[in-house]
């Protein structure tokens, strides 16, 4: 009858498990595939310049909130850090295109954010208000935005951050203390700091600091291994997730079964415990939805150490894994086992169609770790085990994600443990150091899987090799100042470009001359006005009163004219409309002899998204070529000049 | 006899912190005049791209240590910190340029560093030690690096400074340790957070709320007037100091004497108050160096309240002011006292010829004037005196200093306090917009009033009216690809700029074009190797093999070839030398119809310092000027052109 008992308990478990999961799996498959996985990497490259339609869409963040949800709910191995950062992004960019006109929410004075700068500064603010709410950590989301999402940094956008953070501080803190008297589940629990680890003992030895750098050592090799575990895993998973939205949900039941599987059948492997002594009986065995010891099979007074940890939230997990004076609450074998488990448990699950972040598994794999190396060494090391746990999860952290000072900040906020503040800065920088001589951290491994054109913050050293005119490509489409109308659609509908170069001819000009540059969007915008002229004549100020300078302000991403909604007449093809008024007149240029390094550090520099390449010697057209992102890609310059490399060496 | 012996203290007193005061203002008067003050704003400027020798030279460095410690010890209201920041950028710098020839310590190995960019990164390592040494706040060091001492950011730096933090924490947790048996004096007092906070209560009503944005007003108030005031101060003086260095060490001893007499006299105006009667008798009044309760004048069994603030070293006041369940230890009147002298007291010993930091006064003043409001409002709020004390500090020093985050954190390791960090951060935000719109910060204050071409990180808004050519001055002098000997040093010798723009000319090419950009430092390298030619031809790869690269490195400020040391004879005036092997190709440009104000945006954010304008139309020299960092400040576009501001409006 017991066993009835338990396969009945592990049905119900099983099947609410698989049931939230495959909830998850559809949401995120058929309405919303950006809303896959961490979400970090894409507001990564969102705030490096790229402008893919779906990162941010509503429909994105519908999916994101309750995908996450589901996903959590559904016992699998994933945190909810990632996917709350990508929310925040995501209503950022909400409020920064002014609403949403499909779902009848626009706000007419978030017009003002109609521009990349100030979107981009608002979607930082999101991402860090997110790391803030997720993490109860509001100077630890500030760094983070610093550190890891923003690729510009200004002074003003430390402020803006900072000033979200601290009314997600302030909010959150009302929230905390109305939930305090359990109105709210377990809301109100922990209070601003999630896993406090305040241990009587501060001080360590030198033998300590040995056993710490071990450990580090050791995280960080853990790290890279999973990083590249994860990208092995991905690239499997792309093949699965490429077949359709159905072969999706599948992968998502069957890894919702083998964790469903994993986390209530492992503990049978491990051995009831008698409760310690000291603890009154209605905390152990634990009555209620979290604590330290759980019952699960064992008889009264007894518990299953493996449960504990399997058969809770993660939250709760890690808080145990993190306790101090308790290093005889877990045996050896147990932590071996979970950490075994989490570790794979925690790269199979990223990459199935589910919102999932990586914090959590790799801080429960890290802890696990840190405890079992913890309990290893605790002949030699007079340090605590749950503070061994915590520097566990900071080597890994360090191992996976290469953040310092804001995984510094944010572990310190999780655990209010100010006097271990050394120790984690050498775990991080160790384990750090580590991670980085074997691979990439893992959100840039996944920006680049996903094949983003993500720009690197420094010039590769080959590019010293070459100029700026090796790298331009294709032919160059120009304008003139004043440009026959079927041209200009002639050109719009050959290529995709988004910024055309303009030259003013003879006769307006003694010899051509480069006027500057005109966007796509503006001139499908200046096209829908209409305001063109049969001959070929300035008529600037006029076609200004036409226009207001809003209608040319940047639209919410996938928004704005679109080609297919111009309806130019045949007779209009043959006039001319005047492109001075559109035209940016201070287009940063570079010679054509200048070196690719220079002026890729002057294209991430000052965040350009065209630079125009000028000729060196005159009698020449007035301009070589438009280098865009795509043409300071590796892939790119590589793919030209495939043995630069070798002559660099 | 009592009134005798008093007397006789009032005079120990005074002599002493006299003599310590007259000691550091000569090293200070006569050794190096840069060590005077926090040393915060030069170290800012010098990161900026300001290469004033004096500022981290030797002597400066020097006298920078002795001179703080004479000076903290004189009794004056001055803190450490600014000076540890400027010490730990000498000490930076020294090992930047290789060691000091002068002084015989020099290291082979330290070469590397000998160019801009690495040594800017040290320096900044430098500033960030220093914060984290003089508060035990590594995180806080790196904030402070990033966000007040550095113009530029890179990721890479953000890892050598959280580095070199790290190495501080480790460092200075090891003394503590080996120190607290107490063989260093108070060095190893409260270990490694100064000066603990911890409340028992954490919980704040909506009243609390308000009576903190009220303490934050009038903080950003009271710090914006401290800044105005520092500034008037700062001017007087300057025009004393101007008079000889006699007169700086006079000014010193007026005001070591003012302070003395304020320390040692204001706590007579204080009654004697009895101890708290759950004091046992050895910790009221306090035995020894320090503690909270200084007996002063009292009888046994009692306490000057104001003397425990007044003759006690700074931490230890700030420590008493912070310190919670003791709201009736000070009187109220015994607080607006100490406030009122601390504050004016602060203001006039900054600028005087000793080096002081302006941390701890604003701090000081801030936690008295904290606890002020807190007695005030004590019937309002619940919350303790001492988190009042330390929320007017957060407001005095968001006020003066305006940072964000680093504050923040800096308070945070300083008081180990997380869980007021909503409210910290609230304080900081609050009191640094109040004080936004009436000043600056007091950092940048003094950058300007030193006349130093700092160099904003956002253009002028009326820059945008204005082109590259507009603000190119001066006659330009431009040399051939090559060129005589006699030219160059005619023109080293006629003007003092740094880069001279190189011009190939007919018959090396077939018209004139800019070649590149060379500079005056390599230039008077070049001449000095006398590698020169009877005939105008060219002889680079010659010339290469007479230097090595590192010939070339940038020396360290103020060392390097001078023009006086070259000794070129009558004939090799007449003789060519070629300029191509050390003419930078790649210069950058603009065209000379450039905005201005993008023009600033690129010669910042690529931190240059030499931008070569080109023409826009052929036909012309190939050059049109080139804009340097002073082309770029307000004064001088404004001198040019002084309506372009209105015709913004």
């Amino acid at each position: 009858m017991l066993n009835d008992r338990h396969f009945m308990g592990f049905v119900a478990n099983t099947s609410i498990n698989l049931g939230l999961a495959i909830l998850a799996a559809i949401l995120c498959a058929y309405i919303a595939p950006a809303a896959a996985g961490s979400g970090i990497p894409e507001v990564k490259a969102y705030l490096n310049g790229i402008d893919a339609h779906s990162i941010l869409a509503p429909s994105t963040l519908f999916v994101k909130i309750f995908g996450s949800i589901f996903g959590v709910a559904a016992g699998f191995v994933v945190g909810k850090e990632g996917p709350m950062v990508h929310t925040g992004a995501c209503i950022a960019n909400l409020l920064g295109q002014g609403g949403s006109k499909k779902y009848h929410l626009t706000w007419r004075w978030l017009r003002y954010f109609k521009n990349d700068r100030d979107r981009r500064d608002l979607i930082t603010c999101g991402a860090a208000a997110g790391v803030a709410g997720a993490f109860r950590a509001p100077v630890g989301g500030v760094l983070f935005a610093l550190e890891e999402a923003a690729s510009w940094w200004r002074s003003a956008l430390l402020w803006r951050t900072f000033f979200t953070t601290a009314v997600v501080a302030v909010v959150l803190r009302g929230f905390i203390e109305f939930c305090r008297s359990g109105r709210c589940g377990l809301f109100g629990q922990g209070g601003l700091i999630m896993f406090d680890v305040n241990s009587a003992k501060n001080s360590y030895s030198s033998a300590d600091l040995l056993a710490v750098i071990f450990l580090g050592v050791i995280g960080g090799i853990f790290g890279s291994f999973y990083n590249y575990l994860v990208d092995k895993v991905l690239r499997t998973y792309s093949i699965i997730n490429e077949r359709g939205p159905i072969f999706k949900v599948l992968l998502v039941a069957a890894v919702s079964l083998l964790t469903s599987c994993c986390s209530y059948g492992l503990p049978w492997l491990s051995h009831c415990i008698p409760c310690p002594s000291y603890l009154e009986a209605d905390r152990c065995p634990t009555v209620g939805r979290s604590g330290n010891y759980k019952n699960f099979q064992c008889p009264a007074g007894h518990y299953n150490d493996l449960a504990s940890l399997f058969l809770n939230t993660n939250d709760d997990a890690i808080r145990n894994l993190f306790s101090s004076g308790t290093s005889k609450e877990f045996h050896l074998s147990t932590l071996l086992v979970f950490f075994v488990a989490i570790y794979c448990l925690g790269i199979i699950t990223y990459g199935i169609a589910v919102p999932s972040g990586l914090f959590i598994p790799v801080i429960l794999a890290g802890a696990s770790y840190g405890r079992l190396v913890g309990n290893l060494l605790g002949a030699l090391s007079d340090l605590d085990t749950g503070l061994f746990a915590l520097l566990g999860a900071a080597s890994f952290l360090g191992g996976t994600m290469r953040m310092t000072v804001s995984l510094c900040v944010i572990l310190l906020e999780l655990t209010n443990n100010l006097l271990m503040l050394p120790l984690v800065m050498l775990v991080l920088l160790i384990s750090k150091t580590v991670a980085d001589s074997f691979n990439q951290g893992v959100y840039d491994q996944i920006v680049k899987l996903k094949g983003l054109p993500y720009l690197e913050a420094h010039a590769e050293p080959y590019m010293k090799n070459l100029v700026a005119s090796d790298v331009v490509s294709g032919p160059l489409i120009t304008f003139s100042g004043v440009e026959k109308v079927g041209n200009i659609m002639h050109a719009l509908h050959l290529t995709r470009h988004n910024g055309f170069p303009v030259i003013d001819e003879p006769p307006l000009t003694p010899a051509p001359e480069l006027c500057g540059l005109v966007l796509r969007s503006h001139l499908l915008v200046l096209l829908k006005g209409k305001k063109f002229t049969k001959q070929k004549t300035m008529a600037g100020s006029d076609i200004m009163r036409r226009f207001k300078a809003h209608d040319f302000a940047k639209a919410g991403s996938g928004k704005g004219v679109k080609l297919e909604d111009l309806d130019i007449k045949e007779e209009e093809m043959e006039m001319f409309v005047d492109l001075h008024p559109i035209t940016n007149t201070s287009p940063y240029t570079v010679v054509e002899t200048m070196s690719l390094a220079k002026a890729a550090v002057l294209f991430r520099q000052l965040a350009l998204r065209h630079l125009c390449v000028v000729p060196k010697t005159p009698g020449r057209p007035p301009i070589v070529g438009i280098l865009t992102r795509h043409d300071f890609m590796p892939e790119h310059v590589l793919g030209l000049y495939p043995h630069v490399v070798n002559r660099h060496k």
